[in-house]
C-alpha cells in the first residue's frame, strides 16, 4: 500500500532557521528613512526586541532556534508531507506531487511559525504586550495563540469591515485571550484622524498598521509584530522547507520544482529558500512564486524603493511594488492582497534565481476544488494559487510524459473561507486583470529616492 | 524536551476493528419490528449492503478492515495522541493527561472513520447513490467526503434551519461534490406531508431521517447511511481506541480512566470499547461517557425498547432513552442532542461496565476555553463535554495528589462552531436542567412492547 504521509519525529524539528542572505550573490540593499539615508537597527528598537532586529540584519547562514521555541512548535510540528497519490490519479499525470500541510497549526496556517518565535523573543525581552493589525484574521489569530503561550497580552487592530464580516476569526482570537478592536478606533491619533474625516470608515490594512505601530511606539510596555515581508519573518518560515527536505530525503526524492503562493513573501520564502541553498550549491531545482493576476507584484510591478504600508509611515524598502497606494481588487485570497513583496524575495526574483507566475482567481478556486475532491483537505484561497501553478505543471507533464517531482506548500486550510467557496459555486466570483495603464502610472507614484 | 505528540506510522493502522459484543457478559437484545417480533437482517437489505448488515449482527471479536479502507484512512490516520503538558501545567495537576485528536480528518471529526467504511462497502455492493440526513453537518460532510473518494453520489437532507443558519458546513459538502437539500423537501412523501401542514417548517432531524430512509427504500440504486447508534458504526469507530492503545504502549503508559462525549454513542464506543476488552481480561480501567445535563440519556433515561427516530419509522431498540419524541433544548453541542443511545453502550452501562456523567453547557465551554488556551486546538462543543469530565478528574487529582493517567478523545475541532464560542463570551449561553417530572412522563410515552 503506497505511503501517503511522510512524518518526522519531534526530535527532527530543525535546530536552526535558514538565512538566505548568506547564499545571495549580492547583499540586500538597506531600508531607507524619510531622508533617503539607510535606517540602522537602532531606529527599530522602539517597536521590536533587539534579538529580532539582529536577525533582520544578519548575514549568518544559520540562526539557532531557541529550545523554548522548538518546544512550542511541538504542538503541531513537524508538519506532514503528503504524497498526493489521489490527485495524481485524478489528473492522470506521470508527475509525482508532494505537498507540505501547514494547516495543522491550531490557527490553521504557516503564520504560527513566526508568531511563536516573535512572541517568545518579546517575552524574553520583558515585553508584556504586543500590538498588531489583521485583515481577514490569519495573522491576528496566530499572534493571539502565540501570545497566550508565552503570557503576553495581545491587542489586534482588525480592519472594521473584516471585524463585521468575519466574526469567526475574531472569536478565535478571543478564545485565545486576545483583545480585538475594530479599526479605526478612537484610541490612537491615526484612528481619530480617520474617524474625524469619516465616522463610518470601513478601515483598511494601512490604517490598522498605523494604529498598531503608533501604539507600540508610544507605549514602553508594548511592541509591534508583523506577519510577513521582513527578513526575520522569512527566516522563521524556513522551517517549512527545512523539514520538507528531511522528508524528501526519507523517501529518496528531491523536487524538480517548488511552488508556493506569494503575498508579502514569507510563505514562499519559507517553502523555497532552503531549496535555494541547494541551488546555490549547483542543484537543479526551480522555485516558483504564485501570485494573483489582480495583484501581480512580482510579474508586473516595478523594482524600486517604496513604503511597506499604504500611508508611508514605514522605512522605504527596495522591492517589487505596484505602488504603496495601490488598492488590490477584493479577491478572496486576502493574504495575497499586498502592493509590495519581501525585499529578499524581490531581489532573488530580480536576479533570476526564482520564478513567478500570476494566476486568475477563478482558476485558483477550480484548482482548489479539484484538490479537495481528490485529497480531502479544503485549501485556503491563498494556497489555491500554489495548487493552480502546480496543477498546470502536472498537466504539462501529462502531455510530455515527464515524471517530474512537484512540491507545493499548502499554507493553510479554508475552514474560515467557506463563504468564498460558496461564492465560487454560485458563479459570483470574477477574474480581475491588472490594467496595462496602471504599470506606467504606478511608476510615477513611487517615492523619489536619490540613486 | 518532553514529547508532545505520540505518532504512529501508516503501517500501524489497525488491520481489524474490534467488536465489543464478543466480550459482553450478556448478548445484546435484538431490535424489534412494529409487531414486537425480532427484526432479521433481511429486513435491512433494502437500505444497507449485506456486508454492513453482517457486521451489525456479528459476534466475532475482530472484523477485518478491507485494504482499500485502510488505504483511504491514510489521508489522516493514524491520528496523533497528544500528551497535554501545557494543560497539566495550567491546572497544576499531578495527573498525566493524554488526548487523541480526531479533528485531523478533512471533515474535522471522528465521523469519517465510519463514513469511509460505509461508502466503500456500498461501492463494493454496486450502490451508486447514498442518501443521508444531517443536522449541524458533521455527518453529512463526512459522508460527502467519503462518497467522493469512492465515486458514490451523495444526497444530504439537511435540517432546514441548519441549512439556513450554517451555510459553511453546506459549502463544505458541496466542495466534496454532494447534493445538499433543505429538509423538508417536496421530493419525498414524508417531506410533502410536513410541508402540507406547514409550508414554512424549519425541519427536524426526525423529518430528515424519514426523507433519507424513504428515498433509499424506494430507489433501487440508492442506499442509506447512518452516522452513529448502530453496532457496525460503533465497530468502525474502535479504530480510535485501538490506535490509542498502540500509542500508550509506545510510551509505556496505560490510562486509569478514559473519557469520551456520548450522543448516539459511536464516539464513546470508538474510544472506550478497545479498553473494555482489557477490562474484561482483568485490567483496571474506568470508562466514562460524558453527556449534556440537558439531554441526560444514560444518567436519567429509561432502559427500554424505543424507536431510533423521532417519528417511529425505525425498528425499536433496547437502549437508554428519554422518549423518542423528546426534543432536547437547543444546546450548541448539536451532536449530543439525541433522545436515545447506542444499544451496545446502553447495555454496558446498564450492566455496570462503563460509567456516565452529565455536565452542564456553561461548564463545558469553560473547559473548552481552558483547553484551547493551554493546548492551542479549539475543540468542538461536543468534545468539550469529554474535556470537562476529564478536567474535573484532573482537579480531583490535584487535591488528592494522585498521578492518574487520564485519557480523553478530542472528537473534533470547533472551526465551524465559533458562533457558539461567540455566544459563550457574550454571556448568552445558559444551562438547561432536565425536569424531574419528565422522567416519569417519558416512561408513559414509550412504545408498548410485550415483555
Amino acid at each position: 500500500m503506497p505511503q501517503t504521509k511522510i512524518l518526522l519525529d519531534e526530535s527532527d524539528i530543525p535546530s536552526h532557521w535558514y538565512n538566505v542572505v548568506a547564499d545571495m550573490p549580492n547583499k540586500p540593499a538597506p531600508p531607507l528613512g524619510p531622508d533617503g539615508k539607510p535606517v540602522g537597527p537602532e531606529a527599530l528598537a522602539a517597536i521590536f526586541p533587539m534579538a529580532l532586529i539582529e536577525q533582520e540584519v544578519s548575514g549568518e547562514r544559520w540562526i539557532p532556534i531557541p529550545e523554548a521555541v522548538r518546544e512550542a512548535y511541538r504542538i503541531y510540528r513537524p508538519s506532514p508531507l503528503f504524497r498526493a497519490h489521489r490527485l495524481e490519479a485524478a489528473l492522470g499525470t506521470p508527475a509525482r506531487i508532494y505537498y507540505k500541510y501547514e494547516g495543522v497549526s491550531p490557527a490553521g496556517s504557516h503564520k504560527v511559525n513566526t508568531s511563536i518565535a516573535q512572541a517568545w523573543y518579546n517575552a524574553q525581552a520583558g515585553v508584556k504586550r504586543l500590538a498588531t493589525e489583521t485583515g481577514a484574521g490569519q495573522w491576528g489569530s496566530s499572534l493571539a495563540l502565540a501570545g497566550q503561550m508565552f503570557g503576553i497580552e495581545v491587542r489586534v487592530y482588525m480592519v472594521k469591515v473584516s471585524y463585521d464580516q468575519k466574526p469567526f476569526r475574531r472569536s478565535m482570537m478571543q478564545t485565545w485571550g486576545a483583545e480585538v478592536l475594530a479599526s479605526p478606533t478612537n484610541l490612537t491619533e491615526s484612528g481619530r484622524k480617520i474617524l474625524a474625516q469619516d465616522p463610518n470608515s470601513p478601515g483598511s490594512l494601512g490604517i490598522a498598521i498605523s494604529e498598531a505601530v503608533e501604539e507600540a511606539a508610544s507605549r514602553p510596555d508594548t511592541n509591534y509584530a508583523l506577519g510577513s515581508v521582513l527578513n526575520h519573518v522569512c527566516h522563521h518560515q524556513t522551517i517549512i522547507g527545512l523539514e520538507a527536505k528531511k522528508q524528501f530525503e526519507k523517501v529518496g526524492e528531491y523536487p524538480d520544482m517548488v511552488f508556493a503562493c506569494c503575498g508579502g513573501g514569507s510563505n514562499f520564502a519559507g517553502a523555497a529558500f532552503p531549496f535555494l541553498a541547494d541551488k546555490a550549491a549547483g542543484k537543479q531545482v526551480r522555485l516558483v512564486a504564485a501570485e494573483p493576476t489582480s495583484c501581480p507584484t512580482l510579474t508586473r510591478g516595478h523594482y524600486a524603493y517604496d513604503f511597506g504600508d499604504a500611508v508611508g509611515l514605514t522605512p522605504m524598502m527596495l522591492m517589487y511594488t505596484l505602488g504603496h497606494d495601490f488598492v488590490p481588487p477584493g479577491i478572496h485570497a486576502g493574504g495575497l492582497r499586498y502592493h509590495g513583496d519581501s525585499p529578499l524575495v524581490s531581489q532573488l526574483y530580480k536576479e533570476g534565481l526564482i520564478e513567478a507566475v500570476a494566476v486568475p482567481q477563478l482558476a485558483t478556486f477550480e484548482a482548489g476544488v479539484t484538490f479537495a475532491r481528490a485529497e480531502g483537505i479544503i485549501p485556503a484561497p491563498e494556497s489555491c494559487h500554489a495548487i493552480r501553478a502546480c496543477l498546470d505543471e502536472a498537466l504539462r507533464c501529462k502531455q510530455t510524459g515527464e515524471p517530474k517531482v512537484l512540491f507545493f506548500n499548502l499554507s493553510g486550510h479554508g475552514h474560515f473561507d467557506m463563504a468564498s467557496y460558496d461564492a465560487y459555486f454560485a458563479g459570483k466570483l470574477e477574474d480581475y486583470a491588472y490594467p496595462e495603464h496602471e504599470i506606467e502610472a504606478a511608476l510615477h507614484r513611487l517615492p523619489k529616492v536619490a540613486a
